[in-house]
């Protein structure tokens, strides 16, 4: 560490080192409980993984407790810190794991985590590996050496821990507003991105937003005998093909109403940097196995995939889709189309221009619904913050080397939550990797980078302490 | 009768008018059989009404048998008629019936014919009322009142009923091939289309037929997450609309390359005809809930219907299509595309045009398989044909006023291959409504319909003896 470097850290870098066996144990201990929350008959074990980083934290000096809700339970932990003003973090993580079908194509159980050697060293395997317990116990394991070697943490913590991410959060959002005095802090610190690749951290500074929605389009009264009735009649299917079908000009622009006019882009810089990163995309679209991209073809890569917004048909149904042929009009056809979005798009906005996109060209024999499963807003950390500048300093602390500033393609609803509920930003400071293979049989999380987590979660805290320090002699 | 008025004719027409209500309890005993033909549950009961037939036709003087195929047997009947080289007919129907269900929606058992109260009269009430059974019966009692009143029949007839229809007639080239010699004669009479109205007999001219193809669009090699790659990855079901989409520009025309290359309209005084039919256009789109039409905009509504060929999604899937949302890129997405065909479209040229049009328009990052579920041309039975004038004028005969030369805009493959086995023309004169609600809960047939099918029938066997008669002199 350079400039400003904690005294602290180096025992707490070292004590990591020495207990890295163990850590890799406790975590194994809970990846072990198949805390599949999508599914109730894994209720019980869903609610032993909250309980499981309960005791955790209370080893750690947390005071910590399970906290029902009308799903899975929260975990809400607190550990003041040396009290004295200091910044108060609050991390986030989920406890619960993708369902693991189909299991027989995992090479070992998906609930007996095993070590094995891969092309960049050893790697984990197991179902939530990486999502979410491995990266949750970058920081669970960084709190426990800061604890163990100095008897306390230099900052306050607050942990907040749902069980409900893999099923969409239902009850995150009515929680923190309950709770918000409790669990407001200065920033969040959530680990559920990516590092650039296994050598290069990586912060994201932005992420995509969503509007998912589902539109049904109706015409003839009852399914029709395509004779008797084809040629006049209209057809809702394909009514629904010519509606969607529009959605993209021949240069991949999305042609809704309005769709692009709140877009800001990222500033110059960061376009640039992102540039720099050399992305090889032939070498991601053969891991797809595509060889010509989609999208806007005047922009690059990146920019594709972290700050433009997308239109994807995600489902599409009508009619007959059994074996062989029935001639039939389909009385209805549906699709569910989902837009990622990007700062400034206002969700709201966006769906009032599908509507009217949808309007202007259905056939005026057919009619339509339109309705929105879930929409939030994309999300832009401010890059010149204080909190952002102690992450990325406590990411080349850990690594060695400077981290790049990366966007999402995806979207991390509790992100936005934090913000519009606390009013506070979140760090996001992610060790996965592209091929970690999330929702996927024999998904894995590299030693490698577990390590690296550790470590920079660790700075992360000196680095807090830091600023803190700075910020109370400058007042 | 006026012109060759058939003086052995009226005293048939008598008969039939006397023994009518014994032609409805044998109409009656047929419907009470089950004989439904998808379903092999009911197979015994299939075959029963197979040689239910086989018995009817015994009685009236046919040879008759039931000739075992792979799957439901075949009626084969033949009546030498009175054996002077008169003409020599083939007539057609089918003794199995759609699936009653939804059960439920019945007002009375589909298996237990009703004759109730209707508002143009009495009319008979169970599954198979008018497909096929009680069209099929108009000229079985034609037949059986022409051999009780002169103990032979006035031409030579051949029936050949299948029970397969239901489930597209499986057996049947195979077996017209197999029987061809048995099974020549003159022409063919098939009594499965509509009359124009209650009281306006039809002969339909023209029959549509059937291109029906199944394509589906891959691109990614699994689905993918459509945060992490969507801007990028090509979606197959984008893709697939984007395609479909196209299908028909904004004035109704399909543009399919070549499409309409082969198309022949009818003669300018068919569709003068049809014109002057004054069909109620509004009421017909009333009848489906719509308010507005699809298909060729500057067409008359008929010629939609009846001469003009369409394209139509019967079915479309890919992707998530459960409740809720998925945030999937699908790696698949698929469609049924069928297109009626109209002379002299032929459908393995209209398939070549459909590859080339989804070749034009696919994304570069996807590819598609395209393949046939089955496919037969169009039908026109010439017009200046003299059975088709004999026909014309059984039905003047039967109902007192002229009948109209209409279209057809479903297809009835069988027509197709008498003509393609046997080299021979179908008289299409069928009695049935266009709220008849076959396939539907509820179907019906007329009694005045039925009525005036077997006076129409009997009339034809006179018509057809005269005709016949003229020819031999003219020899």
């Amino acid at each position: 560490m350079t400039d400003g470097a904690h005294p602290q850290l180096q025992p707490v870098l070292d004590h990591l080192e020495a207990e890295f066996d163990n850590a890799l144990a406790r975590w194994q201990a809970f990846l072990r409980i198949p805390s599949v929350s999508t599914d109730p008959a894994y209720n019980d074990k869903t609610r032993e993984a909250g309980q499981w980083l309960v005791d955790q934290l209370r080893e750690i000096g947390f005071t910590a407790d399970l906290r029902d809700t009308p799903g899975h339970p929260m975990v809400v932990a607190h550990h003041p810190g040396p009290g004295r003003g200091a910044p108060h973090l609050l991390y986030y993580g989920h406890y619960d794991v993708q369902p693991p079908d189909p299991v027989e194509l995992w090479d070992s159980g998906p609930f007996e985590p095993r070590i094995v050697d891969g092309p960049r060293g050893r790697r984990m395997v197991a179902r939530g590996a990486v999502d979410d317990k491995g990266q949750l116990m970058t920081f669970v394991e960084a709190f426990r050496a800061w604890q163990a070697v100095h008897g306390t943490l230099p900052v306050a913590v607050t942990a907040f821990f749902e069980g409900e991410e893999e099923t969409g959060s239902p009850s995150l959002l009515p929680f923190l507003k309950q709770h918000a005095e409790e669990l407001q802090a200065d920033v969040a610190v959530v680990s559920d991105t990516g590092s650039w690749d296994v050598d290069t951290p990586a912060i994201t500074t932005q992420l995509r937003g969503m509007l998912y929605t589902e539109v049904t389009v109706t015409g003839p009264s009852h399914d029709l005998h395509s004779g008797i009735y084809g040629g006049v009649a209209p057809n809702p299917a394909n009514a629904l093909t010519r509606v969607l079908g529009d959605l993209h000009d021949a240069n991949g622009r999305i042609q809704v109403p309005g769709f692009y006019d709140a877009v800001v882009d990222p500033d110059g810089e960061t376009r640039a940097q992102w540039r720099a990163l050399g992305l090889d995309a032939e070498g991601f679209l053969g891991g797809i196995g595509v060889a010509a991209s989609s999208g806007e073809q005047d922009r690059p890569f990146l920019e594709r995939l972290w700050s433009r917004p997308t239109a994807d048909i995600n489902g599409i149904w009508g009619g007959y889709t059994g074996a062989g042929s029935k001639t039939v009009i389909p009385a209805q056809a549906s699709a569910k189309v989902s837009f990622r979005l990007v700062p400034d798009q206002d969700p709201d906005a966006v769906l009032a221009g599908f509507r009217t996109f949808i309007a202007e060209r259905l056939h005026p024999g057919c009619s339509f619904e339109l309705h929105t499963h879930n929409g939030s807003p994309a999300i832009r950390v401010p890059t010149d913050s204080p909190y952002l500048q102690a992450a990325r300093q406590a990411l080349a602390d850990a690594y060695g080397t400077q981290p790049v500033n990366i966007g999402c393609g995806g979207s991390i609803p509790v992100v936005g939550e934090f913000k519009s509920v606390l009013g506070i930003d979140t760090l996001l400071m992610g060790f996965g990797l592209e091929d970690d293979r999330m929702h996927s049989p024999n998904e894995k999380f590299e030693l490698a980078c577990f390590d690296n987590g550790m470590k920079a979660h660790a700075a992360l805290l000196a680095r807090m302490q830091a600023m803190g320090a700075r910020r109370d002699a400058a007042e």
